[in-house]
């Protein structure tokens, strides 16, 4: 069960500081942390909690990143749906109390968007599905190009939670204007259950794109990267 | 004697250079760092001072995290008090200089909040008592399984200063505008007693919501992370 | 061939990361990420592919970089042309991707100058000949000390990835209103080919310039700061 | 003679990042790296030579540092003399650089303050001479127990320049509106020389109080942090 609870905390880290980081202080007038602090808030969440829980869990947080690993034959077929069923606890959880929280803000209406992800009318600027799908399949694609290479065991020891962390944040600071940066389905199901409507409806991308580009990643890393 | 001068130096330099760029850098018309600077600052302050003397006292910097530490079987009793007087005495001094620094701008009349904490009607962006207190207690609890858990025999050698400084980091891309983010009694403590009247009334929460977090993340991490 | 396929998707990461933050997130109103963002963007492209494949092919990424390690004895001759051609196939398609991504933008009429380098009047910041090939040629020198000083076997071992790659983070906060900053061919010909015109014209300094730096760099390298 | 041309190096690498990102980068419209990035900057320059050429020099850079490692115990007398004149050559060195590159933008009229230090009329927010020097004292002092405790055969291996580079991006962070942030006297002394007037004849504050920290830094370590 360690595992699983290090899956639901870390992803809950995710969630609340990443999201957390947008809801909250990203539009601050004049002193706001825009996107690059959005972005590093993103990476920091994985770089911590993978120094604090990776030994124990590995430090998914993020049900592509599952999918990519055991693409890369790196994760158990049996693990997949629990560390899942975890990790969209956590995301969830973090997302009710982020709504608590900016429920108390003086003059509180409603989240609307939220930090939810879209395409179309809800990508941030205005980028189509099309647009939308090739970047979040492609970036998940080298986020898990970077974690599997990244802890493979000729990379340098110790270092993996950096690279992958930053390469979240870098993820962050190319994306955010296209789809508000998914590469997580747990991410974007928590946000858009409390924003709800089109976005809502516009999730499904984010399972697909991801957990597409995730398995591919998987492949590529198996049949071009690894050691004999 | 030398661990208790290491906390006095680490919670100086926790509070003037965090507090100080916030006082000092800020605002600074276009050019300013922002709350993002801000948050790297505090992050640095701690990430600098772990390396440098974190091999003499731990590199606790925060009551907060004392109790943490101590919930988590980390820490010793019987050096709670001294450790939290020494940090104590670091923040102030830290504060008194600001102090000095600050009172020799040009036109300098008042240090208005200081770089205090606060709810209600002194939040950054008006953000109620409850949702304060939620945020301090969530945010200290994370800081604490981040600590415990990156210093964790298991996790990477070396590494936990750069966890834990980009954990306050990210603390605080979170949670600025919310409370002007404290997690660290000390901390509140040196600013509220310069800035005064209701920041003072207020420096309850500062006290009472991070040390629950960090007692909580104590046991959290006893019971479900920590090898038997 | 592992080795010439880490190239090429090294280095269409770093296309893709840095020139994509560049076109998609960097003026975004008021939360735009900014040369800061778009620093932090290329540097991390190196940092995170340097610990994915870095074991594998050495991490170069940039025909300037080839091209110095080959002048400071660290890179042989027959490996060059191959290093080159695939760096440039990886730069080429990134910058395809993104053109893709981008012409899926509402409203999209053109690239107008992607993120092409320039000087005289294509220079963001309108700085002459002169000076872009001398900042060029300073940078990329730089870049090559760092990069043949920190994988010295007498530097600290398994840094080296962060060390570069925020090298390549402080090239770009110096000299992106110089040149938009290359200090790799492979960069600068991608977006080139795409913005066309005269910014073709122009990209014979990004590929002079950083290669003599990066020459300079090899023998200053071998004869100052070698062990013999 | 190899130490001397790395300190060299280092100097000139030091100068032109940190106030090269100044002077080119810091106040572009819109997309400019504001006091953030140059204090990134400044740092990463001592981050990226110290893994590159550390090994070599120990990495000083700055008179004061040499100063402050020799009060600590840690460097030789003989060598502070020579060590002081290279880093001086670096500064002015890479001084001239930045103002040839400079002097090549369109519409170049003069270097007005270049990057130059300064208290009072020339502080950047107009602080006092005595708040400048309180800075500059405390900042160096915490700078030297930094560079002393990091790199004390107890703290972790590798990892000082990462404390040593961050450290001095956080104290940008902190003072650059009171003094434009030394800390260093060859960084001052060679924008001095090129602003001239009375940035020259304040530059004596940036030997003084910067020197004075770092030899109160050194006893304090030797006396309180030391093991026997």
């Amino acid at each position: 069960m360690k595992k699983y609870f290090a899956e639901l905390f870390g992803t809950f880290w995710l969630v609340f500081g990443g999201c957390g980081s947008a809801i909250f202080a990203a539009g601050f007038p004049e002193l706001g942390i825009g996107f690059v602090g959005v972005s590093l808030a993103f990476g920091f969440t994985v770089l911590t909690m993978a120094y604090a829980v990776g030994h124990i869990s590995g430090g998914h947080f993020n049900p592509a990143v599952s999918f990519g690993l055991w693409a890369g034959g790196k994760f158990s077929t049996k693990e997949l749906i629990p560390y899942i069923i975890f990790q969209l606890i956590g995301a969830i959880l973090a997302a009710a109390v982020l709504f608590l929280i900016v429920s108390g803000k003086s003059g509180f209406e409603s989240v609307g968007g939220f930090a939810a992800n879209g395409y179309g009318a809800l990508s941030p600027d205005k980028y189509s599905m099309q647009s939308a799908f090739i970047a979040e399949f492609i970036l998940t694609l080298f986020f898990l190009l970077i974690i599997l290479g990244s802890t493979n065991e000729r990379a340098p020891k110790g270092f993996a939670p950096i690279a992958i962390g930053l390469g979240l944040t870098l993820i962050h600071l190319i994306s955010i204007p296209i789809t508000n940066t998914s590469v997580n389905p747990a991410r974007s199901m928590s946000q858009a259950l409390f924003a709800g409507g089109e976005y809502l409806t516009q999730s499904w991308l984010f399972w697909v794109a991801p957990i597409a580009g995730a398995l591919v990643a998987g492949c590529i890393h198996r049949v071009l990267f690894e050691n004999e």
